[in-house]
């Protein structure tokens, strides 16, 4: 009795190990099975090192078992020469008995082809194993691939009365509208995504620094929107610590880790943006404000998740925030703040 | 390339035939592969009649080609005879290469022993697959089997002021909150259950008929409280057009279609209720008020779903609806009526 299912959700737990490193790979788990016995485990390392296939082979001891032993992985093995060999061969190579995929590639340069190589060369092959889990996991790589865009998560925090800033004048520092836990989640948040994104007014008023600071994990890729460079270079957005992006009208001469893209403010910003993040091959992007800037990208249509946190403060007056129309997904209590999760699909 | 979440979905959509008139059996759906291409399909007869296994089985035109067939079911084969024979037999005699299974059965009858049977007779089983999701098709079945007691769901209809009903008193017909589409929702979803309960003063003031006129299907068995018999023997529900159990304190000779069952109404009203509705071999029971009755099994916490119909409607003062505390799973729009859903779980 095989319960191909136990072992995908096996894969899909240690598939989460490589989200935030293996980018702009996804992040697949692997499992090798021998008589129902896991002998073998892997994901995929930070880019450029081995994929998840490659180190569950390398993590079994006794290689004569592979020839009777079941791959499992979270997503159809690649056929094609990256920065590595491709896993399909890797697995004719070990002449594996049976490929379980929890969901197939949709890069154009994988689709089914993996699939094609395995099958010729006489391994069973068993495609869509908790399918929908696996493709929500790579969710990631399937909106890159399928979309031609990233992942697109728009976040911020709003008082009770639904505002997300004070009025900007006259305010000196910053006023935190979510508590301590919360800000280590957003920060958590921010680990497993490729890039951060802030209008002018957000960089200006709050002089963020964008970067992981209560989490472990890779600091994202900053993107800031100066049309008109009105952001002084002296904040920390150009410190010169992270690689950044700015999108603006008025290209300057890139310097170190500060990158300047034009495109035309007249027209669709999102769309654009999304293209010069694609172009960088930006896999997931999290919008943190202002109003402005998150209203573009809804207004647009083009975003994947939002997460908004509800402070326990009220402000007398200031910007409101932006409002979706679709239904929340989830809802959780983090002390006193709300945090309310919203899907577009 | 084998896709087995691909035929469960098919079993998954042909077993919702059987939902309403396979009780007490599961409805459980099959389907044959050969070579990858559907050669038969069925789903469970009502009680008394064929078996999923069986009716796909004679739904194959060409037998020979069962030994190299794949039988795909959403709930494991049983291994005893009950009405009819093992169809874990059924699939040995016929010796299916392999079978797949959407999850395994917990009826202390067959749990596992379908599957001990299929192995040793050297058919490759597969278990587990869109388990979540057989298990939630099955949910009246694993209720039963599990917790010992019926599928217990909530609904009611609530103006937007939050009343279930105006005051009795001087009413002389019943008012309807919920427009008509949404009633004609509440009798689909009546006969997809096998019993319907009111309490007393719902029976005496709203007189209902309790039988499912606006769809297609089963009448529900009827059960009605009636601690002290005050229901009128002239109301509907004891036309004896339908099997109605009265649950009362005062035991009175059983007529045609009308059983009495005696319990407590001292004690924990709704754990007796569940008892008296096992005896009874019912499955799964739609409780349709008044807020009494339904807040005895909200406190009992004895109910897994409820449905609540928001009407278009302003009533100046009546009885208040109950309240759930569990967070809402769907919301839709019927009309000018919200229906919100939720589950306890």
């Amino acid at each position: 009795m095989i319960n191909h299912e136990f072992y995908i959700k096996r894969c899909l737990q240690i598939a989460k190990n490589g989200i935030g490193t293996s980018r702009p790979n996804p992040s697949v788990g692997a499992v090798i099975t021998h008589q129902n016995k896991i002998i073998g485990e892997g994901f995929t390392s930070p880019y450029g090192g081995n994929h998840a296939e490659v180190n569950a082979v390398n993590s079994v001891k006794n290689k004569a078992l592979l020839k009777e032993a079941t791959i499992y992985v979270t997503l159809e093995p690649c056929s094609h020469f990256g920065k590595t060999p491709p896993c399909a061969d890797l697995l004719v190579k070990h002449q594996f008995k049976n490929v379980v995929i929890g969901t197939v590639d949709s890069n154009d340069l994988v689709a089914g082809k993996g699939i094609d190589r395995l099958e010729k060369a006489g391994i069973n092959v068993i495609v869509g194993v908790l399918e929908k889990e696996c493709r929500a996991h790579h969710k990631r790589f399937f909106t890159v691939q399928e979309k031609k865009r990233p992942y697109i998560i728009l976040k911020w925090a709003q008082t009770q009365n639904g505002f997300i800033a004070p009025h900007f004048k006259n305010e000196q520092k910053p006023v935190w509208i979510s508590n301590t836990y919360s800000q280590q989640l957003v920060h958590k948040l921010r680990s497993k995504e490729h890039a951060i994104l802030v209008g002018t007014n957000t960089a200006i008023a709050d002089n963020p620094k964008l970067n992981v600071r209560n989490w472990s994990g890779k600091n994202p890729i900053r993107i800031v929107l100066d049309k008109s460079l009105r952001i002084p270079k002296s904040l920390n957005v150009f410190d010169g610590s992270i690689k950044t992006i700015v999108i603006t009208e008025t290209k300057l001469e890139d310097k170190k880790n500060v990158i300047f893209e034009e495109i035309n403010f007249s027209e669709n910003i999102a769309k654009q943006i999304c293209v010069v993040l694609q172009k960088h091959k930006i896999q997931s992007v999290i919008i943190e404000g202002g109003t402005q800037t998150l209203q573009t990208f809804i207004d647009a249509n083009l975003w994947d998740e939002a997460t908004i946190i509800i402070g326990n403060v009220l402000f007398e007056k200031g910007i409101k925030a932006p409002i979706i129309k679709t239904k929340k997904t989830k809802e959780i209590n983090i002390q006193n703040d709300v945090l309310k999760f919203y899907k577009n699909d």
